[in-house]
């Protein structure tokens, strides 16, 4: 039996480094960010995210631009400008990332009277 | 101009149904226990999944099915059988929506050195 070289990633397996990366990327915020990043055409500056993702606060957008910054998804660019600006882009792994975000999310908007049947007859047996 | 009617859905939205829907399906287990479900081939006992959501507690499975339940996403079977047990699967739109999250963890699952790399090069700057 020869070694195995290259762990295989298990996001089922508590222990792989794989499931904090989906945490980041679903989580309360993450889904919206990316999506909303992969929207935009070009760089996006911090405030205009902010008011594309209704409800979320500075300092969650922050912290969930700083998390797929550091997992790879996002790049931040600091403009040294008066007053400087950030910006903010997909990468190249975030883009393909962002394509089941984006696929998703259509879904759900498209069968959104589907799923609000679901919850009336749900509730009407409950 | 004529009156709209179907209103348009928009996670991005703060008011919109769709919203919580999309928190469901992602959140901290939605996404796995979808996924778990779509793999399994045929309908899975709550004892099965929890055990194939690795440190996923009762509690928080039941919750998390319940969403989905309620959701329109998965269907809930009670066998009254001694001792009586319950089943799962995802119903068809269940199954559609369970495709994007698929992809995204096979996606992530497959990049996890990328981002290793990434979480690495984030760290040495900062």
């Amino acid at each position: 039996m020869t070694e195995q070289e290259q762990p295989v990633a298990d996001v089922f397996s508590a222990a792989c480094s794989s499931r904090p990366v989906l945490q980041h990327l679903t989580g309360r915020w993450g889904a919206l960010a990316m999506v909303a990043l992969d929207r935009a055409e070009g760089p996006v500056r911090f405030g205009e995210l902010r008011r594309r993702v209704e409800g979320i606060s500075d300092r969650m957008l922050s912290q969930t631009l700083g998390q797929l910054e550091r997992d790879g998804m996002v790049h931040r660019t600091v403009h040294s400008s008066i007053p400087p600006h950030v910006e903010y882009t997909l990468t190249e792994l975030g883009a393909r990332v962002a394509g089941p975000l984006a696929e998703l999310i259509e879904l759900l908007e498209a069968e959104l009277p589907t799923v609000m049947d679901a919850q009336a007859a749900y509730e009407a047996a409950s």
